[in-house]
């Protein structure tokens, strides 16, 4: 840990935003999106506190957009330092070789805005003291509400936790952390060759947990130690990490200033720019115990698309004729919203990836000869038929033709790690 | 222009990148995409020579990640000086306030990767001397293939263009520019909402040129310096600065390094997270004769979407029972390769924007009511049609209709400067 400050500052911390239009003023343009109509209060941004655990090619990045936005707060959590080999993605220096990711990243981020409260911790969250350390700041390091005379200050959680890390075991300490607190997260991943990577959006208990659907290699009882060879890496790309900061970062100001549609699973393939869509549906029989009672918790809980899909199925009744209508007719199109984009992409994806179809599949959708992720089956079959939106088959092979495939990929790209 | 070296360098430069896996090698995740199979000779990068017109909220990102990719050469053209109100976006520090944004990436840069020669002129490319200056640089400010005893080193062009600026004039300079090279270039843009961008290829008398389709702001007659006004300013964030970045610097790894399919234009739209993609045709009536010679000159090419179309009908014409049309049948599903998710996006843009449709349409694909861009028809009428893919209307309205919303926008966001 070093919550230590680290000398001057670069600028005198400001009391409140500023939307005035000078030089010398580093929020103008982000107060400009209250005059473009984009965010109704993009102050509300001071109140908002991030835990990001990992910040290597994607979690630096991310914590440096952040921090250029003004949040409120940043909890960085990393036991990783910093080498020549990291060099090939964004932020970190080469004259910050040896240091701590976490101290690098604090000295760095306090240099660019000191208006961001910035808490750091140099260990690895899933050993068992460190993971109690987590939890308990996850639970209370977000920012309180000021004291008055009649209300004390009173610890409250963070906003939002962040994953950015490259491996399973941590990504599983993350889920099990947000699980038993409720709290609301997003993970994010890139592949190991460079091209392809993820963010998804985990409300416990709504939207699936990282559980609900593990990735094909977890669930056939392959080791992830064996994937790790001496003299071997993961191939990295400053482009396809950053875009993933981006997308990440981008669905954060989203979901805490309240603007645009949130993305629940966004994907990205650079070979051919295409960006997968679609919801991760909550998992009956995930083997959380934990998730299982938040289902509970919020059985009452609608997914947007669903929402969505209901209101759309109910004004295309109504609205025969109408204006949309006769528009539709003179162009020889279908007038699609938003929301239709994502139901295009996951359609597309669901083309090359039935398992992809069977995340994304409602009653009303579901193309012929697909299952439903969550229709009540075995446990074993269910998770077997869960793929955490990997391009690894699942596709009804046998386990036998699932582990050939599986020792193939070991010895090439394509696991998201 | 600040050519001179900046003291002490991070690290010895490298003779030839090394793909050994040790934390002190930079580019063993680089080379790591040669083991992966995406790239199949990743020093070529060494070769590559690309200039950058802008380092400002895009620019400078982008820089920075080819510099870390280990590019051969980069030259930068900017005027402007670093400012507190530029913060809001990667890449420069407050420290930086004050100095020429060409000297401080140089120096950042440098800091980065001493195995990047880094040119930078710092001048804007649209007064008369300077553009011819400009012009030049790009003639040949290129990596030479080393002399030999035969053959004695000879000035080459640099292999890219990036557009990286946020006004129109500029972007017509560089249009002209390359035009009158036969020089490859890439545009990018941003909106003054900051929720919108783009990218896209420009082979000058292959794909349209920067006027085979203005924006409809210019063809309307609009001063763009109305749409400055005193005290007012663009909104912008990192996320969608460093987006485009990252979409535009894959494609210049994807476009160099011969791998995967290159994006002749990419958009992205923050609210809904939507990723159109389509081909910007050449304009047979553009308002450029140096284009229209080009065109000339390159009458023969042909579009690798077109050829992609051929392609996959004279194959969809034999496969009918064949292995994919087998499994096809199982899952009830149809199999689309990379080039459909770009039809699947241009066919949801189009749904939204029929100019959209009119720029990806080709003769299987258009919808009913539909016309052709490049169908022959008055210069006026054709470039009025013509939408640089923006969202600012296009759809059949008159002049007035279109000046009225002309007005609102420059009233709001929306407009891709």
């Amino acid at each position: 840990m070093s919550d230590a400050g680290s000398g001057t500052l670069p600028r005198p911390r400001v009391a409140q935003l500023s939307a005035e239009v000078v030089d010398s003023n580093p929020y103008s343009r982000l107060m400009a999106l209250q005059r473009m109509g984009i965010v109704s209060n993009y102050e509300d941004i001071r109140s908002v506190s991030i835990a990001i655990v990992g910040v290597g090619g994607v979690g630096s990045v991310a914590a440096e957009m952040l921090v250029r936005c003004g949040v409120g707060k940043l909890i960085l959590f990393d036991y990783d330092t910093v080498e020549l080999a990291n060099m090939n993605r964004l932020f970190y220096r080469p004259d910050q070789s040896g240091m701590s990711k976490v101290e690098a990243s604090k000295r760095t981020l306090e240099a660019i805005n000191p208006d961001t409260e910035i808490e750091c911790h140099n260990y690895n969250i899933t050993s068992l003291d460190h993971y109690e350390h987590f939890l308990g700041r996850v639970a209370a390091g977000g920012l309180p509400a000021p004291a008055t005379d009649t209300v004390a200050t009173k610890a409250v959680p963070i906003t939002l936790v962040l994953s950015c890390v490259d491996n399973y075991e941590a990504r599983m300490a993350v889920n099990r952390a947000c699980n038993a607190l409720d709290q609301p997260w997003m993970e994010s991943g890139v592949s190991e060759n460079a091209v392809s990577g993820h963010i998804q959006l985990i409300l416990p208990g709504r939207t699936a947990c990282f559980e609900c659907s593990p990735p094909l290699i977890v669930e056939s009882g392959v080791s992830e130690s064996t994937l790790k060879r001496a003299g071997v890496c993961a191939a990295s790309l400053p482009t396809t990490m950053s875009l993933v900061a981006s997308i990440l970062i981008q669905n954060v100001l989203k979901y805490t200033l309240g603007f645009g549609t949130v993305s629940y699973y966004l994907g990205y393939n650079a070979l051919a720019d295409f960006f997968p869509q679609w919801a991760m549906r909550r998992n009956p029989v995930c083997g959380s115990r934990v998730c299982r009672a938040l289902q509970q918790k919020h059985a009452a809980w609608v997914h947007p698309e669903d929402a969505a899909a209901a209101a759309k199925a109910a004004q295309a009744t109504e609205s025969v004729g109408a204006v949309v209508g006769a528009k539709d007719d003179e162009w020889g199109l279908e007038i699609v919203g938003a929301g239709d984009a994502g139901t295009v992409a996951a359609a597309a994806a669901a083309a090359t990836d039935p398992s992809a179809a069977a995340a994304a599949g409602t009653s009303a959708k579901t193309g012929r000869g697909l299952l439903f992720e969550h229709e009540p089956s075995a446990p074993a079959d269910a998770s077997r038929a869960a793929c955490n939106g990997h391009d690894d088959g699942g596709d009804g092979e046998t386990v036998e033709e699932l582990q050939a495939m599986l020792a193939s990929l070991m010895g090439g790209g394509g696991k998201h790690a």
